[in-house]
């Protein structure tokens, strides 16, 4: 069966994964963008994009590998858009356009719920309101074994670690400092719930680091 | 003139720089001796404590710069020794031995006045308890041109940053996770502060991270 991992997920040196005042044109916040930006060097960023060229290190293959197997992405609200409350109207479809990168079913978690949305290429975008376990169960039948990846941003990858129910995170550590914003560390003792380092890489502009489930 | 630097400074991925409970036996705190391991496989190290061996890449580059042009250290009181509140007595003289590896006057900042210290091989400590200011004007008056380096912990690096008075911090992110301790950043906004990073370079145990003044 697949696991369930957050897998190229950025996070600055102080420890954020997204800066304060998210807007439509800053979708990662205040200097936000300095976050994935190894990610948007890479060839599998630039042939998502239906660009050529890109790096083919490290970091491409990490973004690669980011993407491989997925069956089903569950993700937070504020990772599909920037507006905060009830939607008010059906219009915004995520930063994306027609066809997202993702192929799959995507879990968006709300407190608001809202029609499911079809868009091209296979992602479905479904509307969550009752927490991350239904999600995950709904994530689980549509993967069949296939891995689940949890988005974004800090604020869910923090519920899924709280509860345990992450198999594996993959950490991209530019050299970044943001200085306020979404921190994904904040009151989280990883090492009490049993996650530890498991592996270390070099990529040429991001340290990756896996943390997975401490052999007990 | 010299600069005022922390070097060396080693800080979990979740951004402690020593973790909780530290005792005689465990000065980084539990888990915290991870922090410096990098370190301690050095070169440097070896040959600081008598030593062949060692590692000579990258993380001994750093290790060794960290200890080169020092005309005076700035310490807390928790790198100096594991006790708190007013001094039991005079028998401690720092975790060093007779012989510690300053070579240097060494501030002490306390709440807890004490004589100084004379230690063989030029290293003197100096217990300061009126804060950075004072002691950072001490530090320069026996300095003279050359660095002062801010040893730690987390909480003198922080009045020195918040201050503006560092004037370079060597970071070095070892893929540690602590859980809990002594954060370096939190509520610190270094990009507010003035601070940027300005260079990252891999060792075999840490990535290293410089972090300057941005230029304005």
């Amino acid at each position: 069966m697949g696991i369930i991992r957050a897998s190229a997920f950025s996070v600055s040196i102080d420890g954020f994964a997204a800066g304060l005042h998210q807007t439509i044109d800053n979708p990662f916040g205040e200097r936000g963008m300095a976050l994935p930006d190894w990610m948007l060097k890479t060839r599998m960023f630039h042939t998502m994009t239906g660009r050529n060229g890109g790096s083919t290190g490290v970091d491409d293959g990490f973004a690669e590998r980011s993407m491989e197997n997925i069956g089903a992405w569950i993700m937070g609200r504020n990772m599909f858009g920037p507006m905060r409350g009830p939607w008010p109207d059906e219009s915004w479809k995520g930063w994306w356009g027609p066809n997202p990168p993702y192929h799959t079913p995507v879990y968006v978690l709300t407190h608001h719920a809202r029609a499911s949305i079809e868009m091209e290429g296979g992602t479905v975008f479904q509307f969550v309101t009752d927490g991350i376990e239904p999600a995950l169960k709904q994530a689980r039948a549509a993967a069949k074994d296939r891995d689940i990846r949890v988005g974004g941003g800090a604020s869910v990858v923090r519920q899924f670690l709280q509860a345990g129910l992450l198999d594996e995170m993959h950490l991209a550590l530019p050299a970044v400092l943001l200085g306020a914003g979404e921190s994904l560390f904040a009151g989280l003792d990883l090492p009490a719930l049993g996650y530890a380092p498991v592996d270390r890489l070099t990529g040429e502009n991001a340290t990756h680091v896996k943390i997975g489930r401490k052999s007990a």
